[in-house]
Order: C-alpha cells, then structure tokens, then sequence
C-alpha cells in the first residue's frame, strides 16, 4: 500500500517517490500524540522524518517514540534522522534576512534545506535600513545558486536585491511588525508587486515552503 | 465677510491668512461651471488660484473667465496667477520618482510646488530595480532640505532612500502597476512600514498633499 | 555612462550586465512616444527590445522608429530582435493553463521565455474541472525543467500538480473570474496556501514575471 | 405557547414542526448556566438535545440538569438523546477532509448528521499533496448521495472531487493555515470560485451548517 | 480520445460520463471565435451546448456555425438543443428573487436548470421590504424540493426563508447594490453567517452554480 | 390584494399602510421600462411615485406614462406628485455638507425629505478645512429638529458637529474622494467610529435612506 | 473653566450644556487609576458618571473613591447616580435582540438609556431563525418611539422589522459569529445595504452609542 | 569596520554619519538576550541607546549590561543616555492627542523626540467630541516649529488641526478603538484622506517614526 491509514491520517509513503523526499508533518491543529503517530509511521517505512511549525509538547510526544528526535528551537522543527546527511549537491543556498526578528523563518528554511541535503550560507540582518551591510556582502550572494530572502515589516529586500543580481529569489514575507504590516500582508504585496523581475513569493512565515522551491532549483538540475 | 457663498460653495476667503494660501480647488466631482464659478471668486478677492485634477473641459470653463488660465496636462492642473512667482526661500525641494509612470503624480507635487513660491528639483525614474542611477545621484539629493518621493508597485524607493540620508521624506505611493497592487495600496503599506525612519506618507496619487507639507517645512522655518 | 538620461526616464544600460538581458519596458502608464524613445535607447544601445503590456498605438510608434518591431497580439508584448535567437539551454520550461481565458497571461510567459532564449512547452486548457486532460499529458511536464502553471477562478491547479511532481513550479494567478473571485485575489491566495510544496507565486497576470524566474533556473545552473 | 421565554431567550418549540429538528443551540457568548437552562427547556418539551461550539464548562452545566448529556470533545458538541437513534434513511453522507488538522470541523458535521438520524461515513486525509489517496477512495466517495467536504489551507479538495463526480458537494472552508490563509478565507474564496460546477459552501469551520443541507438533501427527497 | 485538443482549449468530451452533462461554456475571456469553435466541437461530437456570460458577439459567432443556437438575453445564456428537452423528474426546483434587479442572475438558473431537464418554478420580487409578498406564496415554496434563493444588496431572504422551511437552500448572492454593498460582498457575508441552518452559497452572480447543485439534488435521489 | 404583480416586480401597494409612504423605486439595474411600469402601477393605486439612482432614460420612460413627472437632476431622482406638498410638520430637518461635490447625495436626501412632506434646511460646503463656514452657521444647525450630515474624503464632519449639539445626526458617507478613499469606505469608517455620541449612519451616497430616517424621527413624534 | 486638567485627562464639563449629559467616560486603553480620577472630577463638579466597556478592576477603582459607584456587569458598565432617575420622557425606546449572545451590547444600550432618564422595552431572542417570535411581539414594537435593534452573526432582524413598522431602528451589529463574520464586519455590512428604509447604523458592539441616538430622538422632540 | 556582526544582528554603526542618530532597536519579535547585546554593541561604540516596544523584561535584560539604562514604562521604551541631553535647537515640536488612551503612543513620540535633542510640548486629551479644549490651546500649538498629532478612533484631529494652521502636521493613528476601528485602519484611512493640506501620516500606534520626522524638520533647517 502507498500510504498507511492511521484513521485521523493517511501517512503518505508513496511522495517519497513523487516528490523527492517524505511526507513533512505541519504540527498546527494536530494534537502532540498525532504528530508523533505520524512521525513513527513515516520512520518505520525507512524515512527520515521533519515536523515544522512544532513546540516542545509535540517534540516530547515524538521523542518518546523516536529518541533520534532533535528539536531546532528556532526554526520550531522536530527532526529525526538516521544518519548525518550527505550534501547532495556542491551548490549553495543563500538565505538572508532583513532583520533579527526574521531569525525563526529563516531558521526554518536552513533547517529544512540542510535536511534535504544541500549546502547553506546564512547572511542576516542587512535590511534597506542600512545598505552598506548589504554591499558589502554582495560576494556571498553571488555565489549563491539560490537566494531565499526573508522580510518582515515592509518588505523592500528582494526588490533591492533583485535589483543587483541574476539569480532566482525566493521571497519570504514576515509577520515581523505592527499596525498596518497586518501581520505580514503588507510585506507579501510589496513582494508580489516587485519592480525587479526574478522574484516568487512563498507564503507569510512560511520558511519550508522556501527551501522546497530553492532544493528544487538547486536538486534537479 | 471671510467667506464668499456661492450656494454649492462656500469660498474660503480667509483661508490664506490661516494657511499661507488661498482655497485649493479639488476638480473631481464639481462640475466644469461651479470649477470656473470658484475660480473665479478666488481671483476677484486677489489671490492666485490652484485646481487639481483637472481634466481639459474644467481648463476651458476658467480660462472663458479668467484669460490668464494655464493647463498643466501632465499635471492636471490649472493654475492662475497675476504675476511671475518669486522664489519665498532659497532653500530646495527634492522631487524623485521610482518610474516613469509615476510622472503625472510627480508633477502634480512640482507645479503645486512652484505655485507655492518654493524652488524644486527633479529627479525621475531612478527605483530600485536600477538603483546605480540613484547612487550616481546623490549628490542632487543631499542639497535638497526635503524630498518628495513617489513611487508606485511595490513602492520600496522611499525606504531605500530613507536608509541614506538624513532628510525628511513625504513618501507619495502612486496606483501605478496592476494586480495585487490594488491601485496603490501595495505602494502605500510599503511606506507606511519602511524600516528606515524618517518617511511619513500622504494619500495614494496625492502629488498636491505632499507638496504643501513639503512647502510648509521649508518656509515656516 | 550606464544609463542614458531622458528626462521622463534614465534607461537602464547597465542592466544587461546585472541582470543578463536588458530593461524591459513595462507600458502601462507610459506614453506611446515615450515607450517608443525608451525602445529606441535600448535598441541603439545593441540591445534588443521587450515591451509588455502593450497596445496597438505603443506598438505602431515602436514600429515607426525600429522597423523590426513585432507585435504578439495575444501576449501584448512588442519585441524587437536583431536576429533570431539562439537556444541558450537545452531545458525545457513549461506553461500551463487551467484554462482558455488564461491564454494572454500563458502567452506573455511563452513569448518572454523564447526572447531569452529558451525552450517553451505549452499544455493549455487542463485545469482541475477536467483532470484527466492533466494526467494524460503528465510526461509533457515531467521533461520540463521548471514549470508555470497559470491559473484563475480558484487557481487549484499549481496545487494539483505540486502533489505530482518534483520540479519547482511558478504559479501565476490570473484575473479570469468574477464575484468574490475579486479579479485575481481568490486564485492569489490558494496559490500562497497551497498544501503540496514546491510552489511560488508572482503577482496576478504577471506572465512576464514568471518567465523571467523560470530563465533564472534554467540558465544560470 | 409555541415558544419559552426564559428572559434572556426564548426557545423556539415550533422549530421541530417546521424545520424537522428542534431548536440547535450555538454556545459562543452564552453562559454555561445559560446554556444548560435552554437544553433543559428543550428537553422538557420532549426533544433531543444539540449544542454546538460547547467546551467542557457548557457541558458539565447541562450535565448537571440532564444526566443523559454526553461530550463529542474534537466535534466540540454537546448532545442528550432520549433512545438510540434509528436510521431515517439509507442513503449515505460521505464526510471528506483534505488534512488531519480538519477534524474537529469534519466531526461536528459527522455528530450532527448523526444526531438527526443519517448514515455518514468518514473519509479523512486525502488532500490533494497526495491524491492517490483520494482516487484510491473514489468508490467510497461515489456511493454516497451527497458529499460533505471540508478543507483548509487553500481548499483545493472539493475542485477537484467536484471534477470527478455528480454529487452535491456542500464545501466547509476550515480556518487551518496561517498567513495569508486569513484564518480560513483563501480557502472559502477558493471554494466559492470553483470551476468544477455543483458544489455550493457554508461558512468557515461551520460543520454544522453543511451536516444541515446535507440531511435536508437526503431525508427530505 | 476522451477530450478533443483545439489548440487553446481541450474539449472535455468525458465530462456527460462523470459529470451528467457536457462541457459549459464559461465566455467570459474567451474570444467569439473561440466560443464558436469550442460550441462546434461539443455539439459535434452529440451533445448540447450552454455557453454562459455571453453577449450578442459570441451569440452570433456561435449561430454561425450551428443554426439551432438560441440567445437567453436577460440569462446572458446561448443554447442549442437538438431536441426540446423532456423532464428528467418531476420534482420542482423554485428560483426566488429579493427585488426585480436580481432577475438576470436568476432567469441564468433558470434557463440552466431547464436545459439539464428540470422543472422550475419562479417567484420573483418578494424581499423583505415587503415580507406579506413571501407569505403570501409561502405554498408555491413549500411544493419545491430545493430552493435557489437569489438576493442583492443585504441579501437577508434566504436567512428568512431559512426559518420557515425544511428544505435545502442554495443562496445566490448577487452584486446589486452599491456603496458598502461592495459589488455583491455583503450580500455573499450576510448568507455565509446565516443563523438560520440549511442553507448553502455559490458564488456572486453564479446562477448557473446554483442551478447545477440544485439539479443533482433533485435528479440524482 | 395588497401587491400587483408585473411578473419581474411585485409592486407592494401595502407599504403605504406599514411605512407611511408608498414604495419607492430604486432604479439601478433595473430597465427604463421597468421602472416605468412600475411606476404606473404605484400612480395608479393613488400614491406619488418617487424613484432614486434614476438617469435621463429612466426619466424619459416614466415621462411618457406619467406626464406629471419631473426629473431632479442632481438628486437623480425621478419624482410623480397628484399635488403640492403640504407640510406635514414644523419641525426643521437640516441638510449639511462638508464640500461642493457632496451635492447630488445631498440633494437625494433633501427632494427625499421635501417628498415626504417635510421642511428642509440646507447649509453646503462647510467642511472642517475652513471650520469658520460651520462655526457662522450654527444657529441654523441648532433649529433643526435632526440633521443629515454628507460628507466624502475623510468624512469628518459629523464628528466636529457632533461635539457641539444635542441632536440627532444622520452621518452619510459619499464617494468623493480618491486613493485609499477606497470610494466612501475611509469616509465610511470614520463615521462610524466617531468619538462623538448622538451619531448613526447609512450607507455610502445614501441620501434616499438618510430622509427617510430623518423623517421618522420628525414625524413620528 | 469649563473643563478640568487632569494631565493626562481634559476633563469636559462643559459638554452637559452642549450635549445635554456630562462626558462618558470610554474604559479601554484607560488605567484603573486613570478612570477613577476622570470619574471623580465628574462627580465633583455635580455630575453622575457613566463608564462604558468597564471591567471589574475599574469599578472597584471607581468604588473606593465614588461609594455610590454601581456595576451592571452584563452591560460591562460602571455608574454613579446621585439619586433615583426621574424619567425624563414618557416615550419608550424598544430594545430588542436577535439572540441570546447579544445581550452585552444590548444591556449596554439600555443601562444608558435608562441613566439618561428614558423607558426602556427589552424584547430579547426574537431573530429570523424563528421570526413568530417576533411576529407575536409586534404590538410591543408599536408602541415604541423608536428602535435600537442588536444582532451579530448575519444581521438581518433590522432589515426584517424595517420592512413591517414606521419608526426609526437604530441598528446594532454585533461581533457574535465565527468565520466569515469576522467579528461584526459580515453585520455591519448587512444593515448597511438593507432594502428596508428607516434604518442607520452605528459602529459593532457600540450599544451606548445606539443609546445615545435614541435619546436624543427620545428627549429633544 | 562600519557594522558589528553579532551573528543573529549585524549592528550599524555608520547609521549616526548617514542619519544623524544611531540605530534604535525595535524589541519586537527580538529576546531580551538580543535586545542586551545590541545595546551594548551600540553603547560600547560610543552611542546613545534607544529601544522601543520594549517590555520589562528588555529592560532587565540591557539594566544588566548597562547600568544606566532607564525604563520609560508609559512609551516602552528603554534608553540609555551617557548623560543629560542638551537641545539641539529651539525650535518646539508640539504633541497633541485626541484623547488619554493614546498616551503611550505620545509619549513614545515626546521620549524619542528629547532623545533626539529637541524641546517638546505636551498637549493631551483635546478630541473633537469637546472642541473648546483645542482651541483654549491654540496659541501653544502656534509656536510649535511642527505638531505631532496622536488620535485613534475616527482620528479626525489632523483634520481639525489642519484647518486652522500653517504649519506640518505628522498624523499617528492608533489602535485605539473597537469593532469597525479594525485596531487603527479606520484612523490611519481618516488621517490618509484628509480635505485639510498640510499632513503626513506614520504607521499606526507609530509614535517613534512620527518622532523622527519631526526631528528632521527641526533640526535639519
């Protein structure tokens, strides 16, 4: 059978096949001793397993039934892996952000794009605010394959960035900021609306969205 | 009496002595004869006369009234003045624009500018998708006391401009672009949450709002 | 100098360098006489010419001063091109439709990919109503390269077809609907909430978008 | 009286006459006393007892006056009935769900149709990130007389049944995502603009709504 | 071949087997010539054709090519039928305005639930300005088995209707109105939150949508 | 019967009895000769037709039935009297604006209130950019028994009156405006939100709803 | 003077000569400290006080410095009387609720009216979804002066009376609802657009400001 | 080197030569660990530190590292001066308020601006709903150089200020507010359109960016 029917959930063994890698477990509305019947299910077929959007209850329930589980606090990921990951591919993923409350998404990207088997670069906090720290770090973005470029507030950093260079950006809108941000939708629009072309949005806060596009880029050449 | 009623208005008369100059027309949604009809009672009363959004019908009903009438078309403004403007500061009001679709808007905020007594610079279509020929220019930019700066789509030039200088910025998004840019209201939750500090923000297309806040915070110096 | 000043606008020479192909010349909001002078700028340059969202009139005062200039009807693209393009890459891009009403939006994508110099696939009018119109056709998406799927009314199918395979895909939401369709929204936003991952979005009908994003993969490995 | 005036409410004991089933209580914004005292109403005038959106503070109230009261805790409803429901029908009322975290919506739907004397039978977890799963089902799906379909996110899975079968789908947009999900929204958009014809939809996480057409559907030919 | 491939469209010629009925036309962002051409192929191949959100130009595009086509003008409906349809079912669909501005959505379900062979019956004008006018013809409601309920402005009728009957509604919000009614907006909210049970939405101004859940309803018992 | 039913309207010719004044049509998707028809089925029953939203064409159809009638231009409404008003009360209903272009809602609402036998006061363009009109007048405010206050932009005019007098005021929102206007919402919201008690409002350029509210509070005393 | 300077707090005594009652004073965002100083320069300077959207921290704030203070909890409101309230008026105000979940903002409504010497009916859980609830009551209605009308969820009981009486409804939306309500906005828009006259709307759960309005209707004939 | 690189910050430390002041942390979305290490980053290169949105829990945090931090628990804000600031100018920058819940936004407004250098003048609790309070106060808001003006609400004081002076005006909406306030929109929209020249406006609850503005205008003269 392609996939294992838990009656709250039918885990899907068979994506693996279709999409490269298992099912991921998205935590929210799931109750802890769901997401670690899941997570045990998907380990059982042979699978390394991630779980985004988690907090330390589903860590735990999940630990208790695979003690491999790691908890990545910032990115709010549970994963269990059986061996230490080969770097599938030498190119390399750029992720940067705007600021230091865009930490938790970018972290989730990282996490995922590493576990997914590809190599990262990290560069953090050169929002439009002060642009220097930009430019003066624009070696580590061209040598990137792939950019995820991750804003809150407005936004700007993609257009800016898409402005300099010839990659494919992955634009990741925050929920960073207040009033009128309404909880990252302005953020997404500025994005959507870039002037620079080369740019696609992934959904607000939605880190692993990013690194699935970006492994694919970088994967499946 | 400090007003003049003309039954579907009411001419403010005494509003220069408040506000530094006379009544401004509004042209959108009064009809080309009441347009003249204001017109006209501004210039008998012996001020200069202003109306925004004005299309060619509103020019052709004042200037049967008033032969000094002049159409600004990009602008769309009319404006009526008995004598050549002297300059009331030396002091410079930048005006930039991301685009060149933006240009309408901008001149509306030049000639409102200049109707104001004020000396203007113009610096069009120098967004972030080419920011080198913002870079290059900087130099006009810094000599101005403050910037209008309009913009449209994704609206991000007023925060990468905010990141550079020490200027105040009147941010003027434009409903220039298409799709989720939603007439301007992209443009407008872009600036209205720019990182950079120093940018306030007038209505979407209001070129004339951001030209007298700007006129204000040079002459009442 | 890397841009060439012309008052209502500063081409953009240095572009071609940055960013690997030209400035584009994005019409809406521009004049005929200036969307032609830009056109010229460019093409004087030795560069050749991409103007969207076009009209008959941008079209025929393109074709007055460059008399190679080509209008795609469907597209509303003027290209002017000095000689026929060379494939760049062996890897096919795809474009797909749910519908006929996306052609423009699909075409847009078609003709900015080939002006690049790639390689399209089109695979119109499968959307989710008729599913096995999709499946039939799956070996065509499973040689592209990358894919953009164009999608309006509930924009499901980038959805659909994330669930199938492993390439990245670049969903373009269109305006085709009506009612609480509100002219792209709904699809926009099933497109950013979409449950299989591997999906990005650019803005509604922004074929050109797409098509640039998708060259990025392809070219740049 | 063909109602009970409480004061703070007054129970309407003619429902059953005229809508087939007596008074539903919806427990948002009533007290627990509240609660319990309008279950008790009903009760005494000889109907079975639903309350809806109840937490464990309305159940015990009502507990307290009727000891037969019994908590479905994921479908959040309390129900007291007098003697074991007998079938009213034989026709089925397929219950669908895209993901797991759509439970507790898909439950509520299930208890109601249940409570009001339908065979329902529970397909959960079959969104379209694996559909497999759903067209490994499509058996199930096609035996039943009308589907209850219920999704979150972006709300794909009634599309794409509503392709493949000619059954009434009654779709319940579910506030699982987050984002640009706008706590339900992108999905009940989604819905609403299906290019597959006959699927009509209820109100965000309202299971209950769409088990009331349903029943109206089945009982009632 | 189950669908016939024209280039811009694919012909969904297995949609009679799954869906009970052949491909419609949705001509909103389709040229007339494609209308026609699409008409063609599906009356070519035995069936009848319903293209929807049409105007006099693919009315006549159509007729060109099949002379049976018949143009619904207040449904914006073109049909062409072999023969005249015999009833499928006696069962009554009613088809109810709110106010006379509602009419081209409703005579839409109208015309659609005949083409599919269905009996209707229309009441028209009883909003709730005027409650006595429902009342009044509460007997012609009570013979239906379902109901399409179409409303404009505040659309409360089929909350109304929805405490006076035990029959499945399916609600039509239209886009009469003006101001906050924000083109069919409020009519849709008001019919999403009813507190009345029973009740289900299509989409602003989709007559056909409703007509086509109605028709399963009634056809499939 | 207490309707006459023209099959597209079912004229209620019971309003008179229930609201005091016969029904009133709202002309806006209706056709010239329905609005016709139904008007001379109002004027046949013995009552004075009024019609609102109404253009020339509508005038011209009910002109031709109903030689009577009369078309106010800027009010866009189409009004059939047998005779010469007679005030029905003393009491005064002040109509207020805040600027020229506010007139034709005004207007609706003052032939409204004239229509339905009351005594108007109106006091145009007295908007809180030059609050001195507003201040010379207020004794006019203060003899009005209830006002009817009409403004765009941002729509503050209620407000400033709203401090200062104990009356009843009707806030109507108009169009007027631009930008994040959003078309009368801002102005809308504002009124809605007032800091100042005493104040409820109608819909957006719903001059027609405003005199009928005024009305009751004057004549029902 | 005619106000108190409180610092953080201008104290308006001046307002019961122009509004007829002394400053109310509005809770949230207040400190508990805050409240009880403005509300014992009110009562100090010979007026009763009035708090709205008050918790019970406030009161007891307010209690030990006013001792007569008065917490009507449902109403969420504090008051300080210093003697029993003559009424003022022999007018009722009638005020009635959709349901049983609107009576916070209904009690708000009428613990003002009474505080402002006016009669109060409560006609409560009388909404659509069993209008003969309603219906049985009417004679109630009649007698009434006028009506503040509560309702959350879809909001359309003013619309429902609106069509059956000749007095003017003050209508309240309400945040009782759940998904697409959200929060008020689904009522809010419904009683805007309703086809009924004599309805005018204040802002969501405001039941003082409703209060207001009838009193004034009430008090100032 | 021009920044410092903390890893999760890279702290801008040319930000005072470009800006004229150094980088201000906003807190939010940063742990207090973060919030301590900037601060001392900032203070050890010889600044001023600023930190708003801050909690108690930052101010422990950045107390320990720098002994002379001070909380200013109405604005929360932290700062941390090297010792008592000298005016920069004379020249006043006034701050007004509608009413005493938009405190902590003023006051964030007043402790930035004395931060920054400049005199300040306090004037709260001046709403619409009691005119007299402003005007009493007119002459202090006449030798203000620029006024900040703080309203939630309908935020119409701009709009009043704004029509009796020449000088600009930096408009704050706050969330001050319920239901269709919709936690400052209504504001901000109001301030957006308002008919009065002269005024900018800031993000909602923005008291600090209003602030910087109005440096500039000051001190840049």
């Amino acid at each position: 059978m392609d996939y294992e029917d838990l009656g709250f959930a039918k885990v899907d063994h068979h994506r693996h096949l279709r999409k490269g890698f298992p099912e991921v477990i998205y935590c929210e509305g799931k109750t802890p001793r769901q997401i670690a019947q899941i997570a045990k299910s998907i380990a059982h077929n042979g699978h390394d397993v991630l779980a985004t959007k988690a907090d330390k209850k589903a860590y735990l329930a999940v630990k208790k039934l695979l003690r491999k589980a790691v908890f990545h606090k910032t990115a709010r990921i549970v994963s269990v892996s059986r061996k230490k990951k080969a770097l599938r591919s030498k190119q390399i993923i750029g992720i940067i952000t705007a600021g230091t409350a865009d930490l938790p998404v970018a972290e989730e990207a990282a996490v995922t794009v590493e576990f997914l088997g590809n190599k990262v670069e990290r560069l953090y906090d050169v929002g439009v605010a002060g642009i220097h720290r930009l430019l003066k770090n624009i070696h580590l973005i061209e040598r990137s394959r792939v950019l995820i470029v991750v804003a809150g507030m407005e936004g700007a950093l993609p257009s800016v960035i898409g402005g300099l260079i010839d990659k494919p950006i992955i634009a990741v809108p925050t929920s960073v900021g207040y009033g009128s941000s309404f909880k990252g939708l302005a953020a997404l629009l500025t994005m959507m609306n870039s002037c620079a072309p080369g740019i696609a949005v992934v959904n607000i806060d939605n880190g692993f969205g990013a690194a699935v596009v970006a492994h694919y880029i970088v994967q499946c050449a």
